[in-house]
């Protein structure tokens, strides 16, 4: 193997690939980077065996040469010191050739380093995925869908069906529920090409975060393809390939109230503001838990004692409130999370009485629905 | 006490303080910030009774009006969430009243918060520290020699006393000195102001460390005021007093070689990113090691090997090279530590063989000297 290419295309797949590996695995090889080039271009391999990302940077791109190849050939390099390397090379230009079977140099400037690599054939083999089940997402749609759920999944063990987001495919539309039963965050979409065939996964949140990371923020198209324990999502030069968490996820529609007692109208990011200040005297202790109230003038209070340190209550006018008065409590992490969810438009809260779920939407689209417990404390 | 502020400058002087607040002092009053405020302004001061910080906000700058004084007054005010609250009020006007003894509001917008201060007749005094000896330096200056010196203090509390960066007048200028006994720094400079009278002090590098971060980066005038066991830096609004550390300061100006058998000069920037990236590969239990060989060639081999993972070696042209052949090996982070205080010019490198210290200098700057021993690997 021999090739020539511009560090900061190598640099660039090398951050996306690094996403995928872990120093805490029980295969060694997976420390590693799987590198394999040929005449078209370079392919690079990252994998923790949960989460397994493929980059492929082009040898031309835009006629623009990025990489000369002069024999190919792979290699698996430590991924730590291979990127750390390639960070700090002298100039732009690299050269890495295998010589010796496992012996790799990789040459800058005046810079020559020599690794110890690892053979190409023990690195596991892809995730086999057939292209059944293909539908596709703009990327910037798909990052907000995973922005506005992954939050909700649960960060404990014990239910280990609820550490993913599930996503269901029903009524020609796309459902996805994150939810660790004390909050919940659904997003409703209707991609264009959806396949006809139902399909109900739940993707672990962590793999939702990491490809939210890799994906581009613009419209490009993302295909997601769905296998047996596999989900595989494709953009133009990357695959990002995740397991799929095995089990049933629990019927969550039940949850969402239809009929409600209190409705009210804010500005979302005033509320978040002052959800804010409030839970910083919100005892820790108490899961930091804030106080609302609403009657009829139209001005919500907004409240948090702790008896050691103090007190604070904040006055926030409502845009419309109808219905009953309310006095309720509730954790003011998982309020600030659905109201950033929902990202600073006016919100509607729907309240069914102090000790019911209440929900969030944003005025005027009903795609986002955030739940909440509430906590009893009046 | 009564008064309004603007929320910035207010935020302003709580940063400052806080730099002296730690979570984990001995004396619970010392978790909070002591407000005072009378006619001329705000006094805030903060400490864990190493350092203390205080800082002053005159009711009156530059003509415009920053504080209304009500009433004057003072109280002690829990540090964490007081400066909280400052950092996410609503609006940029804050009133600060203290009811009821030590009931203790901030209102800003529609936002109230009600603090449990405690008594400032309770606070620890600030350390009495007389104008005997002083000088003063220009605040860039004074930053210059804390970074230059203070990165060479031990980590160890094996010695405490090499916890701190030694300042000692001498023939009309002042030495500043560092080491952990396997690296030195040293900074001479000549004070304008300097008084005759000789002292030697042990300044905490803690302390010099949030010194820095508090002095501005202009040649405004610090006032340095040496007492018993403590020093104390005063900037226009800011006073920062630190205890001394007690004891001896080793002679070190023996352990600095007057005379060298090779002598290189070398760009300091070119130099520092090749060791960076021959530390890349120093196996990290031998204390990231890189050896350094030069012959009459004028190019410098910088290399490092780990058995395990590979080897880099790199070439670097000197601007000049004089006396013997030369192999020698040291530690890869202070030769960078090194290297930065220096500061990219070009860097004049004197060895005296490759079991002795050697010593770098700025070319055409002898204020200042970093010395290193070497590591026998060759």
């Amino acid at each position: 193997m021999k090739f020539e290419i511009m560090r900061d295309r190598l640099l660039d797949g090398i951050n996306d690939v690094m996403k995928a590996i872990s120093q805490k695995v029980a295969i060694p090889i997976l420390t590693g980077i799987k590198i394999e080039v040929n005449e078209k271009g370079l392919t690079m391999t990252g994998s923790d065996s949960d989460i397994t990302i493929c980059t492929f940077i082009p040898a031309e791109d835009n006629g623009e040469q990025i990489i000369k190849v002069a024999e190919k050939g792979n290699i698996v390099l430590q991924a730590k010191v291979f990127s750390e390397i390639a960070r700090k090379l002298p100039t732009n230009e690299v050269t890495i050739e295998v010589v010796n079977g496992l012996q790799t140099h990789i040459q800058s400037g005046k810079s020559e380093f020599h690794l110890i690599g690892s053979d190409a054939e023990d690195y596991p083999v892809l995730p086999d995925v057939k292209d059944d089940y293909l539908f596709s997402l703009p990327s910037d749609l798909m990052k907000s869908i995973i922005r506005e759920t992954v939050f909700a999944v649960s960060q404990q063990e014990t239910r280990p069906i609820l550490t993913g987001v599930h996503w269901e495919a029903k009524d020609g539309g796309l459902s996805c529920v994150a939810t660790d039963s004390h909050r919940l965050a659904r997003r409703l979409t209707v991609p264009e090409d959806m396949p006809d065939m139902p399909f109900s996964i739940v993707i672990p949140g962590k793999s939702l975060q990491e490809l939210n990371k890799i994906l581009p923020d613009n419209s490009e198209s993302v295909d997601i393809v769905i296998a047996d324990q596999q989900v595989l999502f494709k953009t133009r030069n990357v695959l990002f390939y995740s397991r799929l968490l095995e089990g049933n996820y629990p019927d969550t529609s039940r949850l969402i109230p239809s009929e409600y007692k209190t409705s009210i109208v804010v500005n979302g990011k005033h509320l978040l503001q002052a959800i804010d200040r409030a839970s910083l005297l919100a005892r820790e202790e108490r899961n930091n838990i804030v106080r609302f109230s609403a009657d009829d003038s139209n001005v919500i209070e907004i409240s948090s004692n702790s008896p050691e340190v103090g007190k604070v209550e904040e006055l926030l006018e409502a845009t419309d409130l109808s219905g009953e008065d309310l006095k309720i409590s509730f954790s003011a992490k998982y309020m600030m999370d659905a109201l950033k969810a929902i990202d600073g438009q006016d919100v509607s809260i729907h309240f069914t009485g102090a000790m019911r779920p209440f929900i969030l939407q944003a005025v005027g689209d009903d795609t986002i629905l955030q739940l909440i417990l509430p906590v009893r404390t009046y």
